[in-house]
């Protein structure tokens, strides 16, 4: 039997703070034939609050270190505004949705990342990705809505990247629906040369992406993001593409094959 | 056919600081023989983070003005920061919990109010209580935790008094179940003499309640709160208790009949 269409847009941080774009994507979304499933993470501002704060926002090879208060920060701007933000502007539109952190129903387990080598905080690395709560809210149409935020399952939140989230949403939702996985920036898909919008990558596989990786066209953040795509196009992902509001629903984004 | 208890309590913003009395009353909510739905604030908090980030908390009568910042503010703490918090513990106390606000699955969608004769900014009142999606969750033993935050149906998130989200819950609910409804504060129960912890009251009717107005002996916040707390009596709510985490669960806080 041929199985639905599932459709999982991973929405990045800069995006969150554009009205217009992000208002764009949201109408494309819910036009969706099919169930639908947004990742959220929102880093720009939970930085932005801690300066505002003056907390010192500490970063290690380009990722977070999570304290204490900076733990207390990511569940407010992702659990709290963008998340229930997008919840009501999902409404607004007539889509029932849930938002939802990996803590709840005990949807996302992680373990916190151990402090050897490098001690990254109150950061989570995904032990468990328990979805059968989720099947019948897809099915009867509603749209779940994924911060950022996980826990470990004795009672402490702890802060998950959001690619890895829809990356293990998406694997894990691939038995039950044809998940046709978005992950929507800022770029309208992986460029070879930054900068350069006409150096983007109509197709992407993993021996190119290899070549890519060692000839250094490709670097920092897109790295770890490729490598999620990746990931999820080995463990039967139907289609992963990586582009922005616009070049997803065009069809025009970087697809990996 | 008798129906099954629910226990219903609302979650004071003071409680929410204080770990060892929280946790202790955490214990006593999964240990109840019946489902669980929680209710919480955060106004305490909401204000201390206004403050340090430089910005005016307005207040009339009592009553905070929500304007843009503040809405922001107050969706971070209340349905960031302490649902998910919330939600995490419980589930390390093993409760499969799930964190809502009003705009999830349109549970609670209320009408801005209007700025004539004050105006009070992004706040919402209750137009709308919609439980058929929390029946097969209670029943089911998940416990809902509900912050206070709400949503117009059109796209807009809104500020909606915690008491009163927890009273429109429990009359919603008294058709399928026998409702269980504790406010939970710092104080052991109502005083007639403020700081006079043996004026408490076992018990409040609501021709006392009408004497105690009268009489000037009942202010400030205690108002609201029995007026909700008397709605919620009148409108077929089995049990109305207000006290604290001690009192409300060894029988000694003050009973509305």
């Amino acid at each position: 039997m041929k199985k639905e269409p599932l459709l999982i847009v991973k929405i990045g941080g800069q995006l969150l703070e554009r009205e217009v774009e992000l208002s764009g994507l949201l109408d494309e979304v819910v036009a969706y034939p099919g169930p639908q499933l947004l990742v959220h993470g929102g880093g720009k501002k939970a930085t932005e609050l801690a300066q505002r704060l003056g907390l010192e926002v500490q970063m290690i090879a380009g990722r977070r270190v999570t304290d204490a208060a900076s733990l207390e920060i990511a569940a407010m701007v992702y659990a709290g505004w963008y998340n229930k933000r997008l919840v009501a502007q999902l409404q607004g539109r007539g889509q029932t949705a849930l938002g939802l952190c990996g803590a709840d129903l005990d949807l996302i387990r992680c373990r916190k990342r151990a402090p050897q080598p490098v001690d990254y905080g109150w950061v989570g690395d995904i032990e468990a990705v328990e979805v059968g709560a989720l099947l019948p809210l897809l099915r009867a149409g509603i749209c779940p809505v994924f911060s950022a935020i996980t826990h470990d399952g004795k009672g402490q939140l702890l802060n998950t990247n959001a690619d890895t989230i829809a990356t293990q949403l998406a694997i894990a939702l691939a038995p039950h629906f044809a998940v046709d996985l978005r992950y929507c920036l800022e770029l309208p898909g992986v460029l070879v040369e930054v900068d350069q919008p006409e150096s983007q990558l109509a197709r992407l596989n993993q021996s190119d992406y290899r070549d890519l990786l060692r000839s250094g066209q490709i670097k920092g953040g897109m790295i770890p993001k490729l490598d999620n795509a990746f990931r999820a196009h080995q463990q039967s992902v139907s289609t992963v593409r990586i582009g922005n509001p616009h070049s997803l629903f065009n069809q025009s984004a970087t697809q990996i094959c």
